[in-house]
């Protein structure tokens, strides 16, 4: 076995960063969820359910193996013209069929691919909650794991309405954890898709397309501008231009949220309240 | 490409069995599934969250590889020592990992997993909501799917517990559909897991395990009893008797629920009202 799939024989789900939530966890997680969907859908956002595997070949388009080839999860059948066997503790790469799908390691990128070669207006929203999946060379309690939740809400429309997005909800995210009295501060950080060298590096030292929210060095919220990067790629275009349009998200990590959560209100159920009453003060307008 | 995987060059999402769910068939979903998880939390379960992806040592323990091996769906990192190309529209075998980890064909397994080697009282409940996957020859818009929601309610405890608790939320769901005027029906089934020939093959005859509840040819629900199959493989016992434990589970595929609210109803929003007042009709309290 490789670094980031452990030999799953020899750790726990915890170790493979596969946590179970119990009750009191999974309570919490669904409150939280609950808030962030609601200020999306405040604003006007789409709740929407995405397919839980992405094509490879959409993946491809993306960019994501050059950039994340590493974090990659892919997924095959077994060749049932091998032979088998049922005390199998891994199965080899030859008893596999070819992976034409693959897990995916963000929310949104369901998103642009639903939209593809779609005309959309200005200020359109759309929140999702997904399973998201990146295989690390070390997993870390609830904080770096193999699996976890990531809500996100994508705006696409005009640069001006995608960076409006960003602040506002920003914002929002700054406020809220002021309300739970949550040492929170905004940072700018590099998004990894454009940190390749030559002209779009350049261009993000100029300005920023990635600020993350962290709560002491983990990253529980980011704010995210693509450009026009995904309206290219999936040829979506803004209404009445016929120009690809720009694209925004902001992205929770769940697993995140509830573990610096448990460490600021020393239980599951005391967050939850914490959250709640938070929620409350925050207000579900649109931010 | 083989039966099961198309070529996603060629097919949508959607003939893929990857379908997304537009807003209002989201509210439905979230509307049903709120539903279904308020009669068990109403009967005492514990709601949990549980791991989205399992390992092949544990499935193969279960007999999960023996019963189904067609329908498996393995999870492998990229071998970062191969030459990889980002314009691949599946990888081969070969560019693959060695594959520890596979998805879930039913939401209960992790349930039996978590509590290995536990010994837990009579009158043990727990439900949840599983992303599931499996391959298929064929897909069929929301009735047969590649991924799909299942919702479960799982007791373990004694034979005498089980069965009540299969009668009695199976005369609930009996109720929702007469309050919904959904023509549904109950029926045996077989189940896979004891159809192989053999005494257990014979028991079943004399004995079902399982029953489907079917509107039209579709079954929506299956009420499930494993005698003390997962008990003796997960080695979870009946406190005070140091003997494994008996299971039974009661499963929703809530998107093949989707798929006959939609037909009954003629829109997503017709559906989410007719739920709710189906809901409010039978009621919440414990069955």
């Amino acid at each position: 076995m490789k670094i980031g799939i452990p030999d799953m024989r020899a750790v726990t789900m915890e170790q493979a960063g596969l946590p179970t939530l119990v009750p009191a966890a999974t309570t919490l997680l669904k409150t939280l969820d609950t808030v962030l969907e609601g200020w999306a859908t405040a604003a006007g956002a789409a709740s929407m359910i995405m397919p839980p595997l992405l094509p490879v070949a959409a993946l491809a388009r993306l960019d994501f193996f050059d950039n994340f080839p590493h974090q990659a999860l892919l997924v095959s059948p077994l060749d049932m013209t091998k032979q088998l066997t049922s005390e199998a503790l891994a199965y080899a790469s030859e008893t596999l069929e070819p992976a034409s799908l693959a897990l995916p390691s963000a929310a949104c990128f369901a998103v642009y691919l639903y939209h593809r070669e779609r005309s959309l207006p200005d200020k359109t929203t759309v929140t999702v909650l997904g399973r998201c999946f990146r295989r690390e060379e070390r997993y870390e309690d609830l904080r770096r794991l193999l699996g976890f939740h990531m809500r996100e809400i994508v705006a696409l429309g005009t640069p001006e309405f995608v960076q409006d997005h960003l602040r506002r909800f920003g914002d929002r995210i700054l406020a809220f954890a002021a309300a739970l009295d949550l040492p929170i501060r905004k940072e700018a950080a590099t998004d990894p898709f454009y940190d390749r060298g030559g002209p779009r590096a350049l261009l993000q030292k100029l300005a920023p397309v990635k600020h993350e929210l962290l709560v002491e060095d983990l990253a529980v919220a980011s704010l995210n501008t693509h450009r026009n990067f995904f309206g290219q790629r999936c040829a979506i275009t803004l209404a009445g231009t016929g120009r690809p349009l720009f694209t925004g998200c902001v992205a929770f990590g769940l697993e995140r949220w509830l573990a610096v959560l448990l460490a600021r209100f020393g239980s599951w159920e005391a967050a939850v309240e914490a959250v709640r009453s938070a929620s409350a003060q925050v207000g579900a307008a649109p931010p």
